[in-house]
């Protein structure tokens, strides 16, 4: 009960914090607007991430396309082997037969379809843009492999498509910046989620256990959300590094078998997908009773996470909210051991595109943006190393973390 | 006691049956073959299928590059992030500034690293060859995210390289069929971690039990061999459907939050890296007992694919293994519902480049080949699907199914 109290508390919560991102434009009103501003008539998605951004679908085997009209409907084609019952209700679905055994070359049917479906609409391929290349998108569901559009396809659908100037990939690339509250929901949702993960970490801290046996917990709880709330798709990465490993979280991070012993700090790094929105959190936790030296370590990190936190506003460049937390960090002479960013935007991917929250960065922070904070320090003279990361809303006045959401409980 | 025993005498069996592959050359002189015949004196190598190929190392970030040469030793050019313990000993490694905070352009840097390297033995960039897009590479050990070069790279390293024309990359694409004794014992011990997966799979099959609940403790098993035998690397993608939802597994695999019936046929399909070598698995299996026509179903298939497996040896063509288990189902007039192809190759991802084992299929196999054999049959019908598939290692004389690995036990 208690944790159904809170949950609908926190909902309430939510709805007064989404609905005051009165200044996002909504997602249809930013697209329409990019083409406009860049002379296009049609848009064709075929990375994952584009179809959530623009459409709310998070592909099953990243084969499908979005033509997204200025001034009409979108259409969204998609395998014969796709799933249907995840496809937002009222986007209209063409199929194409990828899949299809008797089917030598799938594509030239979907380029046919597509450049039928812009005939319909008279716009000519110089008025469509496309991405040449599907680098660097997010997995689809079929997470196993990347998406498996072969590498000339961007070239052949060159006859009913163009690609974009710098500027306007630029302009593309900016559309990923600003989240409607709707978006922020699916954010936040990955993020409790994420946190039902979290729970099975901070319960598993014990001398003995294994860092690979806490990340596949961690990952196992994650996945079991399938089927809870709607969820479609959860699905985790989780690494864990600790006592002189975690010394390492700076450059890397995975799990190997080495026990927990008394006196370690513990970190997790943990991307979480939920039904195609990203969560990205680090915690670091201690085993046992610390030295203090490394205590210290740890709350020199954490305050610096903090002071980051406190100072996302509007207005606010991401230099001077990577400056609060890396001038805490050097107010301990441990700047040298702080090698990374402070934070990048998040949700569409693990890592979404747009600019870093680093040293020498003068973007300024908008309200719907959703950035991690993750502060750091890792010494190999102290044998540990510290990180804590959140995922932070600009609101129109201020923030909200979205990872600290309570009184979730696991099924 | 049992479980080391039966390993020993695996580690015979394995070490005579491998050794049996003679006729397959060596790494070394395939890659170096290779190059002469496509008058190449070097090969700059970036998708990390491409890495474990050329020299058995699997990149955590991905962002490593290896220069292989005709005629001097290969040189790893890896970022200053990347891990360094489980680089092959005896490679020479450069480590490059992808990473540094205080560096805008590590590429740059890199590029003429790579120039100098290649300066040094007087190879001029029309006799370099590399592949000009990343896609469909395999994920590397950071799996949560596609590879971080970015999509303008191969261009910038067009001063020191060319794109080879379609014969050459066709001869490149052949390197990944025909794998080395090593390769081997690396694909096997990736069966040999994906069985211990589908130990958790068979005993979790009771009524009740909940689809993703299933996926996520074979998932589970798997990343738990990281740190057991040397393993450093272990993940795997599970995909449980049941009762109903089987008859979807021709078309796509996933997990969903139902709950296991009595009557139903349940079925994994499973995809496991083990340090970078993969496993492709399926098992379907009941829960309790079936109604005839599903029991029937299930049989025809599990015979479908025993008459594929017994048909595997050097000169069969791939139609000819296609149609051992596609004329057995059509035997029982279901063939319009085994929609999809036979079989792949297996091992450098989860499904190598190469000849499909499917009709039409005229290509050879020959000894080295390590090809997935998976008929399956959906009946909607009767509320039911079921799929087969084994790894199997063809031999100089027949064939070696890899994932029937016996007692193996989890740790």
């Amino acid at each position: 009960m208690q944790s159904l109290h809170l949950r609908s508390m926190e909902s309430c919560e939510e709805k007064s914090m989404n609905s005051s991102l009165t200044s996002v434009p909504s997602r249809s009103a930013q697209v329409r607007g990019f083409l406009k501003q860049n002379n296009l008539q049609a848009w064709i998605a075929w990375r994952p991430d584009e179809l959530l951004m623009l459409s709310g679908y998070f592909p099953y085997w990243g084969a499908s396309l979005l033509v997204y009209f200025a001034d009409a409907e979108p259409i969204l084609f998609v395998p014969q082997l796709e799933p249907r019952d995840h496809i937002p209700a009222g986007l209209r679905v063409q199929e194409y037969p990828w899949g299809d055994l008797k089917c030598s070359d799938p594509y030239a049917e979907l380029t046919s379809a597509i450049r039928r479906a812009l005939g319909k609409e008279n716009i000519r391929p110089e008025r469509v843009g496309m991405l040449p290349a599907s680098a660097r998108t997010t997995l689809p569901i079929q997470a196993a492999e990347q998406i498996p559009i072969p590498e000339n396809f961007a070239a052949r659908l060159s006859v009913v498509a163009s690609t974009p100037n710098p500027t306007s990939l630029a302009a593309f690339a900016s559309l990923y910046l600003r989240k409607t509250p709707s978006e922020v929901d699916a954010i936040r949702r990955a993020n409790r989620v994420a946190n039902v993960g979290l729970q099975a970490f901070h319960e598993s801290l014990h001398p003995g256990v294994r860092e690979a046996d806490i990340a596949a917990a961690v990952e196992s709880e994650i996945y079991r959300q399938i089927g809870n709330d709607g969820i479609f798709h959860s699905r985790a990465w989780a690494m864990v590094q600790s006592g002189p490993n975690s010394a390492d979280a700076g450059r890397f991070n995975r799990s190997t078998g080495r026990r927990l012993e008394n006196g370690d700090l513990v970190l997790i790094e943990l991307a979480t997908c939920v039904d195609g929105y990203w969560s990205d959190l680090t915690r670091t936790a201690p085993v046992d009773s610390l030295k203090s030296e490394v205590a210290e370590l740890f709350e020199i990190v954490r305050d610096a996470q903090r002071l980051a936190v406190d100072g996302v506003r509007p207005g606010a460049s991401a230099e001077e909210v990577d400056s609060l937390a890396r001038n805490q960090v050097a107010a301990h002479g441990l700047d040298k051991f702080f090698t990374h960013h402070t934070g990048h935007h998040v949700g569409f991917r693990y890592h979404d595109p747009g600019f870093l929250i680093a040293p020498g960065i003068r973007d300024k922070l908008e309200s719907g943006m959703v950035i991690t904070l993750e502060p750091g320090a890792y010494v190999p003279q102290r044998g540990a190393g510290a990180r804590v990361e959140d995922d932070v809303l600009v609101t129109e006045s201020g923030h909200v973390v979205l990872s600290a959401a309570q009184g979730v409980s696991a099924p």
